[in-house]
C-alpha cells in the first residue's frame, strides 16, 4: 500500500517546529510494510490544503493528516477534507462528553470553540484521543484510505499507537501485515555489527532484517508478516538466536529502550546502587541516567570533576599524576581508575563509573579529541579501564562516551 | 517571493532521520522575507523526483532542494534537475582539485565515483562546500530560481549561511530583503512577555515582531526590510531600545545563544569560576554549561547530589533539616541555601548555582510535581533563594529548572 504524509501547520512552514510527526509516521508504516513515497507540508490555508489532498489522492492509496484538528479557526482539515469529500461533518458524542467533563471538572467555561475538536467527518471511524481533545477520524472512500491525527505529539504517537494502527490492519486485511521486533546493541558501532551479519542480511528473506545506528546505539529491526505479535515473536524466534548466538556480547535489550534504562533496571534487581564521576561528559550521564523515572533507586549522584582541581580535592587523583613532566595526565587510565576507585569510597555505592577525556574541539595535554577513559569499579572486585577513540563533534563525542560507559557498567552487571 | 523546500532522500520516508533542514531553511527563508507555501520530501527515485520539480516549478518561484548530492548512484538531484532543464553536468574544477587534495593528504585512493560530487549544472553558480565534498548549485531559468544543497546539515547549514543566502539577495535585487535581529530572553514566560509588549505587537509595522518560545527561553525576532544588515540595526534601534526598556531585567543577550553561553562569558569577563549541586536537574545543568567549548575556563564542576545521603554527607545538609516530622526537606529554600553555600566552600568557587526539586512525575514529600528552589551563592554576599513551579513533563522540568537557575547567576553577574 502507498501512503503520503500531510503535515498541515503554517508554523512548519515558519520553520518554529520540526516536523517530528512526519518521521515517527514513517517508522510506523515502513514497520507495517506501507510504503511512503512522498511527505508533503502544508501551511493553514483552505485552498493549498485543497491541492494538496487532490495531489495525494492521485498518487498514494493511504493519506494520514496530522494537524489541523484544533479549537481554533485555523484548525481546517476535518472542514477542508469533509468538502473536498462532500460530506458533513457530524458530532461524536463520547467526545464531546469528554470535553465538556475536562470543562466542568475544572470549574471553567467552556469556550464554545472547543466542540469543534469533537467533530468528524459523517462516516468515519473516530479515532479517540486519550491525552487530549480533538477526536481523530480514519475513513475509506472510493479506494483510497484516510486518517486524520492531532499535530501535538503527545496527543498523536498514543492516538496512532493505541487505535490508527488496528485501524490500519483491519484494512490491509489482504495484505497481512508486518510485525516487527527490536534488538538494541550498545558498544559496537553499525559497520562491525553489520559485518558480523553481512550473510545474514545478504540472504535475507523472511524475517528482514534492518540494521540502523541511532547517536551511540545500535539497533536492528527484525520484520516478518504474520496475523499476530505472537505468531510474528515465534517466525523470529530462530533468528533472534542466530543473532544473539553471534552478538550477544552487545545485545542489551529486546525492546526499544535506551542503554540506561537496561542499566537501571539490573542495578533495581540486584538492589544496587551506582555513582559517577564526569570529566569530559560534564553531566550528560548523569542527565541521561536521570531522565529515568525511578532512577533515584538506584542512581546516588556524581561528581562533575571538570577542572583538575576538584579531581585532586574530591576524589583524591595524585597532583603527580595530573600534572608535570612525564605525568600520565588528566586524560589517562591510572586517573581513569583513582576516579572510580575513590568515587566508589566517598559515594559508599556498590558501583562507580568515571569518564575522563578530550571532547574537542582542541586535543588536551596533547592528546586527540576523542579519546577517552572509561573506568567501572565495583565493591570487591578488580576496577575495570578501557579506552576508545570516539569520531564527531564535541556533544557527540560527550554522548557515545557516556553510552560507552554505560555498555562497560552492564557487561559487568551481567556477567 | 514564493518557494517550495524539496527534501530528497529515501531515510526521510523510512523515518530514518528527522527533516531538520526543512526547518532550518524555512526559518531562514522566513527570516529573508521568502514565503514558504509547500514542503515535500521525496526518496532517491528519478521518476518521482522529477514530479516533484515539475510540481514545485508550477506553484513556487524559488525552489531548495537538500539531499542527494553526494557520490553514490543513489545520489541523483543534479542529474534529475539538470534533465529536467536539459542542461549538462559540467566539472566545477575548484571542487575537484579540493577532493583530490583531500585524498592525497590521507594517502588514500580516490574511488572514481567522488567526482561525481565536483559536478555542476551548465549555467548554474557554484555553491562552495567548505565542511564536505559536494559542491552546491545556484541558477535561475525561465523565471524560476533554483537552489541545490547537500543534505548534512553540518554541510548544508555553512553552504546556505556563506554563499546560499547572499545569492539570494542577489535575485531578490528588486524587493529588499528582510534583515532579523534576535533578542534572547530568559526568567520570563512567552504569555507574560507578550503581554509586555502587547502594544508594540498590535501596532507593528516595520520593524516586524515576532516572539517564539523555546524550552525555557524565549525570543523575539525584529525584521525590517533594508540593503545591508547594518541598515537595518539602524532602522530597528529605536524599537530594540523600547523593548529594552521595558524588560532589559530579561533581555540576556541580542543575538542568538544560549543563556549558558550568556553567563560563561560574563564569568570569563569577571575572571570568576562556578559550580553547581544539582538535584532534581541531575547533571543537565552542568551538561548545557558543559556542551559550550572553553566552558572549563570558568567551569570547575559540581556534585549530583541526587539522594539525600549525598546531600548529607559531601555537601553537609543536616539529616534534621531533610528528613522527619516537620523538616523542610530536600525540596525546600533552607536546603536549596545550604547546599549552594556549602558547596562554595568545597569547590573553592566564586559562585555556585544550586538546585532542589521535584522532576516528576510523582509528588515528593508531599511537594506537586514541578516546584523548585534555586540557590546562587557569591564569595561575600548574601545567598539568593528562588522558587518556581514549572509544568510540563520531567525532561522539561528539568531544562526549564537548569535554564531558571542559570538566569539567576546572570541576574547577578550583570548586577
Amino acid at each position: 500500500m502507498k501512503a503520503e504524509i500531510i503535515a498541515v501547520g503554517t508554523e512548519l512552514l515558519l520553520g518554529q517546529i520540526v516536523n517530528t510527526n512526519a518521521q515517527y509516521l514513517a517508522q510506523q508504516c515502513a514497520a507495517m510494510g506501507i510504503d511512503g513515497y512522498f511527505q508533503t507540508v502544508v501551511g493553514d490555508n483552505e485552498a493549498r490544503l485543497k491541492q494538496a489532498i487532490s495531489l495525494a489522492k492521485d498518487r498514494a492509496e493511504l493519506i494520514i493528516f496530522t494537524g489541523g484538528l484544533g479549537p481554533t479557526l485555523d484548525d481546517l482539515t476535518k472542514d477542508v477534507l469533509a468538502a473536498f469529500l462532500q460530506r458533513e461533518l457530524i458530532m461524536h458524542q463520547p467526545s464531546m462528553d469528554r470535553i465538556t467533563a475536562f470543562f466542568e471538572a475544572r470549574g471553567i467555561a467552556m469556550v464554545e470553540s472547543n466542540a469543534r475538536q469533537a467533530l468528524m467527518i459523517a462516516g468515519s471511524d473516530a479515532l479517540l484521543n486519550d491525552t487530549g481533545m480533538a477526536v481523530g477520524n480514519a475513513m475509506t472512500l472510493d479506494g483510497t484510505h484516510y486518517v486524520l491525527l492531532p499535530g501535538p505529539p503527545r496527543e498523536m504517537k498514543p492516538m496512532f499507537e493505541n487505535y490508527a494502527k488496528d485501524w490500519l490492519r483491519t484494512v490491509m486485511r489482504d495484505e497481512m501485515p508486518l510485525y516487527s521486533t527490536m534488538l538494541k546493541f550498545c558498544g559496537i558501532g553499525e559497520s562491525s555489527l553489520e559485518h558480523a551479519l553481512l550473510d545474514l542480511i545478504e540472504s535475507q528473506q523472511d524475517p528482514t532484517i534492518a540494521p540502523y545506528a541511532k547517536e551511540g546505539e545500535v539497533t536492528i529491526r527484525l520484520s516478518t508478516k504474520a496475523h499476530s505479535q505472537e505468531a510474528a515473536n515465534l517466525q523470529m524466534a530462530s533468528t533472534v538466536q542466530m543473532i544473539r548466538d553471534r552478538l550477544g556480547l552487545y545485545l542489551y535489550a529486546q525492546e526499544d529502550i535506551g542503554i540506561e534504562q537496561a542499566v537501571l533496571r539490573l542495578l533495581a534487581e540486584k538492589n544496587a546502587t551506582l555513582a559517577v564521576a564526569e570529566s569530559c561528559t560534564g553531566g550528560l550521564l548523569s542527565d541521561l541516567i536521570t531522565s529515568i523515572s525511578g532512577s533515584s533507586t538506584s542512581f546516588l549522584g556524581g561528581i562533575i570533576c571538570y577542572s583538575n582541581q576538584v579531581k585532586h580535592e574530591l576524589l583524591r587523583v595524585p597532583t603527580t599524576m595530573l600534572e608535570g613532566e612525564g605525568a600520565p595526565g588528566a586524560v589517562s587510565a591510572e586517573t581513569a581508575q583513582v576516579l572510580a576507585e575513590q568515587l566508589l569510597i566517598l559515594m559508599k555505592s556498590d558501583y562507580a563509573i568515571s569518564i575522563t577525556g578530550v571532547a574537542g574541539p582542541n586535543p588536551s595535554e596533547g592528546k586527540p579529541v576523542g579519546l577517552v577513559y572509561i573506568g567501572v569499579a565495583q565493591k570487591g572486585q578488580p576496577t575495570l579501564v578501557v579506552n576508545v577513540t570516539h569520531s564527531g563533534g564535541r556533544d557527540l563525542i560527550k554522548l557515545k562516551s557516556a553510552k560507552t560507559a554505560l555498555y562497560h557498567l552492564w557487561k559487568r552487571l551481567v556477567e
